[in-house]
Formats: C-alpha cells, structure tokens, sequence
C-alpha cells in the first residue's frame, strides 16, 4: 500500500488522466465547476456511479437528457482509456503520474433514451467493449437508476492527437 | 405590438413551453442554474447561440463535448415543438400562454464531433427538418464556431407523452 493513499478508495480511470488534460467538466478532476466522474473496473465491464443535482431536470422529477449523454460521453472515453491501458499492461491501481496511461476523445456518440430517467438516485453507467484497436476503442455504456435501465449509449473513442495533449 | 413586451427580443420556441415543463437544464426559461438555451426560426432552418463558460472545458481551450451535445438535443426538441407548432398555424411570434405550443421530449441523439471546437466565441447552431410527423420530428443539427462546422447532430424527439405534462 502506498503511504499516504487513501485505502478506502479504488484508484479511478481518471485520476490517471494527466495534468495538463484533467479539465474536462464531465470527468476531470481538476474542474471544480464539473460533475469529476469516476470510472471503475468491475471485471470486464467498467462502472461509474452518480447521483444528479436537483437542478439537472429535464422536467420535473426526471434527469435532463443532456446531463445523461455527458455521463455516457465521459464514461466512454474512460473505458477506452483504460481498455487502452489494459492491452499495454497498465493497471489503474498504479500510483498517478507513475504510468503513461492514455487519454481519449469522442469522435461519436449516440444515446437512446429508452424510459424517463428519475431524479434523486444514484445512478450507475456500465461500459463494455465493443470493438477496439490501437487508436479508436468503441464502447457500449448502459444507464440504470435502481434496476431500470433508463438509456443506452455508443460512443466512438479516438486516441487524443498529440497536439492537443499540449506535452 | 403588444403593450410591455420588450420589442427588440424575437420569441423563441422555449418561451412557449407550458410553465410546468420549463426547467429543462438546458432550455427551460424556469431553470436559473441552466443553460436556457433560446431558439428561433429564421427561414426554413432553426438558429440558436450560446456562448459556454471558462469552465465548459473538454482539454484547456475546447468545448466540453456534453455540453455540446446538450445544445444539440435542447436545439433539436426545441426546433421539433416549432415544427408542430407551424404545422397547427402556430407560430412563436404568439404571446406567450395564448397557444397551445406543443413539447417534445428526445428519444434518440446521436453527435458526431468533426472538429474540437474552440472555447470562447459564441456557438451558432442550426436546425433543419429531416423528417417529420404527428408524434415524432426528426431534426438535423449543426453547430459551427465561426465558419467552421465543428460538429454535426441528429435528434430524434417525440412529443411529450399526456402523463409527463403534468396538465
């Protein structure tokens, strides 16, 4: 166990995303104005859990939609991370900034809304892979409140172009 | 002209939505945390701005590719209730409460992002009709920061079924 870690807690997907892109309103945690989603291994699914504000409605007593498709969107782009990860022998219980993890970018997303999403519980997104190669990993994420599946999503995730990356 | 209304402000279809189903995150007028996103008709094509915050990061410099795609489903229901409305004769020149101005909630999404899209300027999106009946509008949606279309969505809503209206 590494002094000073918090035991308690799994490392998360995005605790490895680096500095200079963990800005992300959905998932990084260096924006203290944005949801900071975490993202899990659970055997071979990936799974983030989250629980709306009472201001993310759609209509009252549902989730806004847009709030949903973030989720999936930040959820996706994780799990390709960490599927990336994984073919390279990198495990997210590594220590941060002692790994190369990688870091990846929506090209497309697609979310169905399949029954009205109730606000007040947590929610929990599933991901699991698709298709993957080197540079592009395909993702399916579910969004469940309670038992319920209340969306399902697709998103195509390409490798951060080198540019961007800002390093 | 009606008495007190301020005249220099067209009417967007979002000022129509019945009081009930305004707090939308993303569009609705009764939302103070949201983004109260405005849509209008200009000729045959739907055009909405919206200009995100600092924090509205994806990586330093680009726009959270969420929020996008938030303005892209709020955009495309909103532009599904106007085409339902000028397919009844109604359209959103009307004060608002005095027409029956239809909602229509997102039952599909899909978002491809073609090109990051800067942080700062003011996002133009635009709205057109693939297809469209009674109960379902599909719409086409573009978002483009200057001349440049960073990324293109399509929404497949329906009208908001009698149990959600709350009427």
């Amino acid at each position: 166990m590494t002094p000073g870690r918090d035991s308690e807690r799994p490392r998360a997907f995005q605790d490895h995303y680096p500095d200079d892109v963990a800005h992300c309103f959905g998932c990084g945690r260096l924006n203290p104005h944005g949801h900071q989603l975490k993202s899990y291994w659970d055997g071979e699914e990936t799974v983030a859990r989250f629980t709306p504000e009472p201001h993310h409605t759609a209509i009252p007593g549902y989730v806004y939609g847009g709030l949903i498709a973030s989720l999936i969107d930040c959820h996706g782009t994780g799990t390709a991370a960490a599927v990336a990860a994984r073919h390279a022998g990198i495990e997210p219980e590594a220590e941060p900034g002692s790994i190369p993890f990688p870091r990846f970018v929506t090209a497309a997303l697609e979310v169905t809304y399949v029954a009205p999403t109730p606000l007040g519980p947590e929610l929990t997104l599933r991901g699991r892979v698709e298709q993957s190669t080197e540079r592009k990993v395909t993702t399916e994420i579910t969004v469940s409140a309670g038992d319920t599946v209340t969306a399902r999503g697709r998103v195509v995730a390409v490798r951060m172009p080198e540019h961007l990356l800002g390093t």
